[in-house]
């Protein structure tokens, strides 16, 4: 290494702030406040203060993730991985409150949503447009204080500008769209015929976004007839209960005896990894969002080294590829989330909000905090 | 190289045929009986006989290619490639009558459409799945007898066996449609802008398809307003007549300020090059299909080193992957073609059936010759 | 369907071969001829006759596979598998003798070696260039008489001609060569870190190719200390013992402390694919081509899922731009084959060239049959 | 739009810097002084101070580019573009000696290098990991103060840490090595055939990267007679010099007598451009790097729609896929640059360094500023 002079001190980065809310400012913001189910209402939380790259961003609606009903429920993964005392939720809309003194890219009015993914920017994934598979990806609501508030802080490089013709509603729901975007995206199904195993929020959104995308036809599999009839309503030519599995063979029938070009698999099901893959033609692709609870023993010798077939991990959201590709669908006017988006709460009703989830009478359901 | 014995005789391939037409047999066929405009009708032309790997094709439907114009009108590319003497026509649907004695494919009865590049199957091109770029290819219609008879020979390798949801009518046009699938799968239009700079037949083809094949915002350009409203139709959000180049920025500004990701190249109009190119974006990618009748001089250095822009040309079909995908494309029933294919007549009619296509008051036009 | 004039009948193709044996002539071939271990011997099989599209080649020299140690010993998935009675071996290299009457491509006197993938030439993939993955192969040597004889019979379209640069004891294994091009290549590895897990036959074959193609460093790992040291003679940057799982992380370390870029999983061991995945970073390529006697339990949502990472089933070669990337590779002087290919026997010697590939004395065996 | 309680007033963020030179601090440099040829040494430039979110590097070695050459010559393009009073050069490697108060990412001490294209960071390209084509870009020591000095200020964005196993004096040339890189691996070249036109810097370094990177056969022209020798040196098969179009068809009848599979256009010739369309086989690649004085007029249908060719405009290198992909094969030991950094020269030298690189003497001219 080159040779220079003494390292000189290096003082530490000093926040410097602008519009800065004061020290005694508060807000209100839902805290997993013990380690056990449920959140905590707060009135008093004091507002989260920006650094120097960060923005503040006022909050106006927000969705429950399904990752949100793990923190909820207090299962075995909320318990080893959510820290106790943070503020939870991760997708949101709002509005930018206050900018950093050092952020250039955004300033304060601009309606934004942002990616709930921040990393350094210093691994291979971050600078070659994957941060969203960085090796150090610190997590929104997860990892540190999240949405469920008034406020929340931000780093300018995951800040999305919402496009003017996306209503908050939608705006509000970026995220999980974008994971069912990144899933037919990366799969590519343009002309292809496609099959679904699993119809949760994010398959039911897979439904809209991969015909929107150009798939030809699109089977979808669950056990919920409700769930099969929004996904036929959506734009599947057939929905089946994974039950009867003689829903395999119709589907290879009417796919030259071959299969289907394309799996999405969302259910996180081992037995869907199976049917799913018994559907696929040689030489498929499958793209695999779904988390088992337990790592599947599917027949990986049989479903993909003898096939051909190229398996694909998803996770998250390409960073920012999917969000331009969500913008162009969203203002083209090519999803239907009408239906997807079924229940809106008042922030205070966040107990009814969780529910309505939980219990699957809704399926995505937004709470509205400050819009 | 290893030695061997001495090397036998080689004794010709003898054309052994199931169901071989007797010497005898005639058959109506249009004929380019001399080297001037227009076709003759003959009522005597002796039937094809196929020889060991040929399909002999009783023709139900055809369509009339811009190429046909060419060749009707006796222009200077016709009358430089296309031998005097020759059936003319290469869209079509029919039925296979008789099959060469080594052919293993395909079967009396079944119902096809066929690929109008032939190979010897030895290059490069034909062994990798890109027949269509053969460096030997010799052309239906162009370079030997082609369709617009009762009967045609085309080789084994060359057929499409037509899926029974799809009506004659559309099967007479695959070839011409397959263009349009090609260039819109090639470039790639899911989640993107596209720009389609000329609706002629395929380009207003590659409208309903790009829209089928899950782009975005689908913007068009002709001088014809009656072609402009129809692309609307179809599913364009916006059509320009080029003639007031002011769509440039109009495209430019709602596309992020930046242009579209995507520009097909359909006129063949130097013109277009330069409007197609200054609508696209920095990375975006161009697939030309369009012929200029002579080389365009648009600025590469601007328009593609700078831009960092990838441009493909675009030349047939792919064999066979395109036939695939509009299959797929066509029995989901995501393409609108019925304003497309405006006009059928039978064989006879040839004349009117012409005309109508090269006054513009049809757009594609199908004869019908059995069924 | 169009409706047509009464299907007339089909009559069978008749067998017409240019130069074709007589029946009454007779050759050498190894036989598997008792559903037991070892082949057997024999001097007066009779030579195969060519149908109307087929090459009869006379053999040259021939190679030894894996595939062909588990037919010599005869183990449970071969018992399932081979017909007692067939003529086994696929690996080779000859001189065509003979051709069928219908046969267009190749004449007489030239030397070809062939792909062993034979398929009617139907489905998707036979139709889109990835025939290696048709659904309805039929393996030479494997599931029709194969090469180990002083004659085959090759289907025309299976047929490859060798360039005059490549010598015969290298033509004679490009079966299996192709299998390691095809692994790289689909992986991609020009300037990337690669890891090949098991370095037998086509995995040593794969640390010269993966040189040959442009991989940055390459790491290798097998039990064999022998192996390593070829390894590393071929090009590897270092060559691991798996037993001592510390290189994982040493791996990691040199590779940004993220990992490699691509895997090539080469051992079909399930310790190898959790070591292997465990080297591989966020956002990598793993290409399979082992094959795992049951199923491997690794955690496929650690692995694939979370890490985002593509997976590709290798199976075979691509027909045939496999075997034109290996053209390219092997008339270019890139590949180091003299020390894989470490023993000739003469055909007689038969029981030897087995013997000595299964002690693991020999790696790739060759045996020449005439020539 | 959400509304808001009142936007608040933005105050301009102010400059944090750790370890910033004083105002008084000076600095050695070398500055277009006037608008006319060759540069001004100039001892007493202040040293530039960084921003919050810029480093500021004390520089250890730069390159000369070619596009320095136009700036020294005052060409028309140099008059047009280059503000008088900017200090130029943009290649470079360094050392960090200050970071502002916002960096977060490196410190003082580290060895560095970095990608000259700064941009905003907001538009489609900077955000989907293809910033060297924004829209927005501007370039060091082009558009803003460049490295020919002993100090220089980065957008800490912009920082490319090098590997301790690359020397000073081939990490100061990074960024035209990027040039090299980013054409070759944007085409492809690993197992294929490559035709490089024209062999100035940067063709001689594509030269070795192909050769790296996996090409087969590599051919190259050139009108100079001594770099087609160091062509062939580099690992070029042959090399041709263009002024006796012979050479194409040799090319072609050693490939199949169908062309080669890659063309790199290096040269910016119009000659260059049509010999090697010329040269590729249909459906092959060509990547465009070289700038024609104007718009060559080759024949886009003949070359490309016919064809079905892909052509890539290439512009900068990727940031920063190119860099870490240049690492890879700098630290395997695959590249061979000693050939082509022919001289180097103090910073006071830089009359002869300039003259060396301009008279051809020279390949690439590296000067030490500290180190």
């Amino acid at each position: 290494m080159t040779t220079h002079s003494p390292a000189p001190t290096l003082t530490p980065a000093r926040p410097v702030v602008v519009n800065a809310p004061s020290a005694k400012q508060t807000m209100r913001a839902l805290v997993k406040h013990h380690a056990g189910s449920e959140l905590q209402f707060v009135a008093d939380r004091p507002r989260p203060i920006p650094g120097p790259r960060d923005v503040l961003i006022k909050v106006s609606k927000v969705g429950i993730c399904g990752t949100d009903r793990h923190i909820w429920e207090w299962d075995a993964w909320a318990a080893s991985r959510i820290p106790v005392g943070i503020v939870t939720g991760h997708e949101f809309v709002g509005v930018i409150e206050a900018v950093g003194a050092a952020v250039t890219r955004y300033h304060v009015g601009q309606r934004v949503s942002a990616e709930g993914h921040i990393t350094a920017g210093v691994d291979y994934n971050s600078r070659t447009g994957n941060a969203h598979i960085a090796s150090d990806t610190r997590i929104l609501g997860i990892d540190r204080d999240g949405i469920f508030a008034d406020y929340a802080v931000i780093p300018e490089e995951n800040v999305w500008p919402v496009h003017p013709k996306i209503p908050d509603k939608v705006a509000a729901v970026m995220d999980p769209l974008g994971n069912a975007v990144h899933t037919v995206m990366a799969a590519g199904v343009s002309a292809k015929s496609v099959l679904i195993t699993g119809t949760g929020i994010i398959g039911l959104m897979a439904v809209t976004v991969a015909k929107a995308a150009g798939a030809g036809r699109i089977f979808a599999t669950d056990m919920d007839p409700k769930r099969r009839a929004l996904s036929r309503k959506l734009g599947a030519s057939e929905a089946f209960d994974p039950r009867d599995s003689a829903f395999i063979n119709e589907i290879r029938a009417t796919c030259r005896g071959e299969g289907v070009d394309v799996l999405l698999e969302m259910s996180g099901s081992p037995a869907a990894y199976d049917q799913g893959f018994s559907c696929l033609r040689n030489g498929g692709t499958a793209a695999l969002l779904g988390i088992p609870a337990k790592p599947p023993t599917f027949n990986i010798t049989q479903h993909v080294v003898f096939k051909g077939a190229t398996v694909l991990g998803i996770n998250g959201r390409k960073m920012f590829e999917t969000w331009y590709q969500m913008e162009e669908l969203l203002i083209s006017g090519k999803l239907e989330l009408d239906e997807i988006i079924t229940h809106e709460f008042p922030l205070e009703k966040f107990k009814e909000a969780h529910e309505t989830m939980i219990s699957g009478e809704g399926i995505k359901v937004v709470m509205s905090v400050n819009g």
